[in-house]
């Protein structure tokens, strides 16, 4: 779940994330896609959410079943996030209370329980409002090209390297 | 992670989810959440992903990081849906060639590999257009209120269960 929270961070426009400490393999195959696919994006990973949050020069996001409607507060977040970096907690069930009260906003993408990697997918999709869908990625070694029908994967420079 | 993709479609406003025969345990925890958190939704279990697909009276749209971009068919599909169920076929690289074909939309929620959750999430609250965040839910033991901070949950006739 770790690793799917990170490829869609990278997938939908985030720049950078940051894994718990124990999220090692995560953190490899999120490098690896972006060495593959594409970037810039950063992994990091740290023991300190805490820490983390309080050293956040912008605005803080934590993704809840529990917090304020989307459809509600999504155009404020928007609005700041002209003008400040945002830091989007993900976390479910182990996030602690202080996140909450750290957070400038506990956003729920419907307050119904489901994924949290649902919620991080609809939230930047919204966030960037569909541009993050037209993004450009630097440095691949491949590239899908979309199809009606079948698979198209080309060089980073446009070859051909596999067709079905 | 088939979890996620059964809890995804019904917080997301998918009518039912249709899971492989080895997914009990998913059927499970979906079925529980509906019993507690409300429906209407559906949960079934098939072995026969050809012949759901076969007999589906309506259209389908099979989710692939190698189909068109949903920026580009989108609007064609929500015009089709507004006549026709539609059935939306999840399956990451275990998807057999044979789906690529019987699909009327291959479509690519980014041509970046990252969540099956994810796709699905932005593509139905793209098809409903953000409608599925206000869903009304029948029979709930429990729901979730909206708040700044914190949690509240309350039961489904809105006597306060358990707040912090």
């Amino acid at each position: 779940m770790t690793t799917h929270v990170g490829l869609t961070a990278r997938a939908l426009g985030a720049d950078r994330v940051i894994l718990p400490d124990n999220a090692g393999q995560a953190r490899e195959t999120v490098a690896d896609i972006t060495d593959r696919f594409g970037g810039p994006f950063e992994v990091e990973q740290t023991d300190e959410l805490d820490a983390t949050i309080d050293r956040w020069a912008g605005a803080v996001v934590h993704l809840t079943m529990y917090g304020e409607r989307i459809q509600d507060v999504g155009g404020d977040i928007r609005g700041t996030h002209r003008s400040e970096p945002l830091l989007i907690v993900v976390g479910g069930e182990k996030v602690p209370f202080e996140v909450y009260e750290a957070a400038d906003w506990n956003v729920a993408v419907t307050n119904q329980p489901h994924s949290e990697v649902a919620g991080l997918a609809v939230f930047l999709d919204r966030l960037f409002e569909g541009r993050e869908l037209a993004s450009e990625w630097d440095d691949a070694e491949r590239q899908v090209l979309p199809q009606t029908n079948g698979k198209r994967v080309v060089d980073g420079d446009g070859a051909a390297t596999d067709e079905s």
